[in-house]
């Protein structure tokens, strides 16, 4: 018998689904803060959950081994001041659909001019211009794991040609050509569209630069799915407004919410979302967790460990 | 030697990409409208161009043997008082790959809530709440031929269930469930997304009446990329305005350009565009013809055979 805490704002459903899986081995108990967790949760061995609420309850699980973060992204356990004498699993693998969804249908909005296209409506104006079309065009991916792999089919799906910028990897067959460390400016040179799904760490940080922004065509558009970390802000400002860049899309910024005075709300040619690209689905996150459970009884090695020093 | 005309308003760029082909047994004349075409090409074997203007050179080919269509519908053609002493091929294979652009970004673009994202930003509103996907949807494709096919293969790729609704084919595998004859209830039970890529024919008008429409559930959302024939208008719009219905996307109407006074440009939550969905892209048609012309030549079967009865 292993005793797992659930701690998420959802734990109730995470329950649920999980109570349905009857996992044999398992004493659960849940909670939805820190305070909660650190009464019911203590002794735990095994905790499942968003990594901001952990955090705050980290310090009184004393017995803890194993933590399955909800999130791809685990910056809140990275902090150096933090220990680390437990194994950290993130979230793979359930992401990388929802953001093709998101990346491509704010590519093809671009391409159909959609906004546009309503306005033709509104004045009631037939407008029979031939619109863009991804076919044919290039697509830079900057980090190809789990969601970039994602991103790169849906891409040869469409007919682009993909290029992957990675650390070292070279695992999917979905990239036409990859490139490392200091060849970012020809990674960048002739893309159409530039896309970040980099998770935030310290050789991440501010990677899209000017230099790199200033590679890029004129016309092409800049996607950032990853974290906001990765973009120099005033430099997105300056390409935009000055037309060297033709558009961006943003999901995550290095404030969240973002500042109300914060210039990109009315820069030319920006679109935002609010850090809702890809939705944690519960149904995705528990059937993820019980799979790792199971290796977990097992003794079996489990899936997506995360390297505290590498971030991800 | 075999002469062809190329009777188009693109017959420069079309010519242009023909004699790189160097196809060696072919002397070409080009017109860009019917009474050139009459002058220039009266003697031709071949007509390679737009529909719409061969109808009006049609009955001055003395030698014609031969048709293909830079379009997917050739209505103009099939008009019952046009003789039919000739082969007529289409344009097949060609636009699915636009043809999903177009159908997955304007889904996408529904799902997402698009428009009332962008509405948030600039009234500087952070709007976290989470969209729609198409992720375990239900798709119904009225018509299941080559563009058909394409759009079940993008709906497999996003990981939704396609049914087909066909006279009798049952030939893309990526199509889930088959419907056929009076079986339109049962088709439409229960879909998210009805889309038509029907032609213009006798057996296609209005098919998407008043019925089908009340058949979907109230959250389905219309698609039409086929012909506007296939549409009762005036129950779409009761099924807008009553809310018996989500949303309308519509590329292709009964009467192009919309008249002024349409009520389709007011209705609610109908977006459309202008027969802009899939252009007709001149490199790829003239390999498409380029490739039948071999088989011409050669005495093959052509590809892409209208039957003048059927309509397709």
């Amino acid at each position: 018998m292993v005793s797992l805490l659930i701690l998420s704002k959802h734990a109730d459903e995470y329950r649920r689904i999980i109570d349905a899986a009857a996992l044999p081995e398992a004493l659960i108990v849940t909670a939805s803060n820190a305070d909660a967790a650190k009464t019911v949760g203590a002794d735990c061995e095994i905790v499942f959950g968003e990594p901001s609420l952990i955090r705050e309850a980290l310090s009184a699980l004393k017995n803890l081994r194993w933590v399955q973060a909800t999130w791809a992204g685990v910056e809140p356990l990275l902090d150096p001041q933090l220990r680390r004498d437990y194994t950290l699993t993130n979230a793979r693998g359930v992401f990388g659909g929802l953001m093709s969804e998101y990346v491509f249908g704010y590519l093809l909005a671009h391409e159909r001019r959609i906004f546009e296209r309503r306005q033709a409506q509104q004045e009631h104006r037939w407008d029979g211009s031939v619109t863009g079309m991804l076919r044919g065009k290039t697509i830079g991916l900057l980090g190809v794991g789990s969601i970039g792999s994602h991103l790169a089919q849906t891409a040869k799906h469409f007919g682009l040609t993909v290029r992957g910028y990675t650390r070292t990897s070279e695992d999917c067959a979905d990239v036409d050509a990859y490139f490392h460390g200091d060849s970012l400016p020809a990674f960048a040179r002739g893309l159409d569209y530039l896309v970040s799904v980099l998770p935030n760490t310290t050789g991440t940080r501010r990677l899209v630069s000017a230099d790199l922004l200033a590679a890029l065509p004129s016309h092409a558009v800049f996607v950032n799915v990853g974290r906001g970390s990765a973009l120099d802000e005033s430099a997105l400002i300056r390409a935009l407004e000055t037309k060297r860049l033709a558009a961006a899309i943003l999901d995550v910024f290095e404030q969240e919410p973002l500042p109300k005075e914060h210039p990109f709300w009315d820069a030319p040619n920006l679109l935002m979302t609010f850090h809702t690209s890809a939705p944690s689905l519960p149904a995705d996150l528990a059937e993820l967790f019980v799979t790792n459970f199971r290796r977990y009884v097992n003794g079996e090695d489990l899936l997506y460990r995360v390297d505290f020093e590498r971030g991800y």
